[in-house]
């Protein structure tokens, strides 16, 4: 079973809608889900977990000696250790394949200004952003890490997320999608789509999926185009 | 009042982890959510919403007739109409601000494979990312949009949202957080967050979130040299 230890001052917010569709089913199953309150680790009776941001400024940032105490009652079981934070190395699709084949896990959700520094730096956590934007804490990327790496466990979802087909795995985005009407106010289907040549339809895709790469992340294609062709960039054409 | 619709298959995922905390306060009053199931769409007896892939392929697609009916049944109000999906452009937290500035938006959650090229190119929907990561489904990216939206409403989250020292401002990582206790294992605060010289920790920030970002994210470091200096890459003297 796949662990995750979310550490949060909103555990109510578990597991959110990941307690619907497939992932929801395969809880307590293929993965399982704790979510732990920050706050159970306050020191004193007020049980404050925060306090102003040193230098002055707006906000409250999360106390060291709080989330070390959070981390610190979790047994030391190999389980990476994750800070969703805005000042993270942007989330991949590698990362979420190399999280998903291990045994979990630790998750823990900034709120607020953020979690004081020496805390990341005294507990090496593994700083991960989800998208370049300013979230109200880090549930909502913790979430969003949980879906992308449960729908990969083993009997999750099937077929359908083997992945070879799918956005980044090689550096391109995934070909479009099409299915039945034929027609769609006056949209066809494409051609190679509906030729029943196996290999024409690979062809397009790939075609397709290096065309939108090409168009729409000029920064994943220069990967793709350092990766496969040694830095030439020659567009496909078009079929 | 800012204005989310959201297209689903499961409806009941929403609010999710947006019902808590400061978003979910400020849920029926800065902001509403209208959670509308796809499924209302279908045409048939059997309620289907999706097909097999034109030309072959594991999973399935959403199909282009019923979509159009979910968003064609929307009042026609100005609010962007956005899908997510792994093929968009990444969010930013720029989209963030032009979109929280607005009067809402339209988020179409994709499901299974994806959704018929054609009623996205039909309704000329905004195709969005958020991570460079595959979901088992939108429904996660679009909470993670919206709890990046919601945050920034007039009246939801006050002083903490004002935003000039957040990350992907100015494209720059926002610096790292200190607060109380004083030392912390041995660590003890940056002196010049200690001074109550204000240009001094101005100063000082400044240079961590340069040096940050310098380190940590080459990319959006690279648009940060390009824009103040015309392209002139000068680490700064540390302090």
């Amino acid at each position: 079973m796949w662990r995750a230890t979310v550490l949060t001052l909103y555990p109510a917010m578990f597991p959110g809608h990941l307690g619907h569709a497939l992932a929801g089913r395969a809880l307590g199953g293929a993965w399982s889900l704790d979510a732990r309150d920050i706050r159970d680790h306050a020191h004193d009776r007020h049980r404050s977990v925060d306090a102003t941001p040193a230098g002055g400024g707006p906000g409250m940032v999360l106390q060291a000696d709080v989330v070390a105490g959070a981390l610190d009652a979790l047994p030391t079981d190999g389980r990476p250790r994750i800070l969703l934070t805005p000042r993270g190395a942007p989330l991949t699709q590698a990362r979420v394949r190399r999280l998903a084949s291990g045994p979990g896990a630790v998750l823990l959700c900034g709120r607020f200004e953020g979690v004081d520094q020496r805390v990341i730096e005294g507990r090496a956590l593994e700083e991960i952003a989800v998208g370049d934007v300013v979230l109200s804490g880090g549930e909502a990327a913790a979430l969003l890490l949980l879906d992308a790496c449960v729908r990969l466990l083993p009997g999750v979802m099937g077929d359908a997320a083997s992945g070879d087909d799918e956005s980044f795995e090689g550096d391109l985005l995934e070909h479009p999608h099409y299915t039945r009407p034929r027609a769609f106010e006056g949209r066809p289907i494409p051609d190679a789509l509906l030729s029943g040549d196996h290999k024409a339809i690979e062809r397009w895709r790939k075609m397709r999926a290096r065309a939108d790469t090409r168009a729409r992340r000029p920064d994943l294609w220069a990967k793709y185009v350092a990766r496969t062709t040694g830095g030439v960039d020659k567009p496909d054409k078009v079929e």
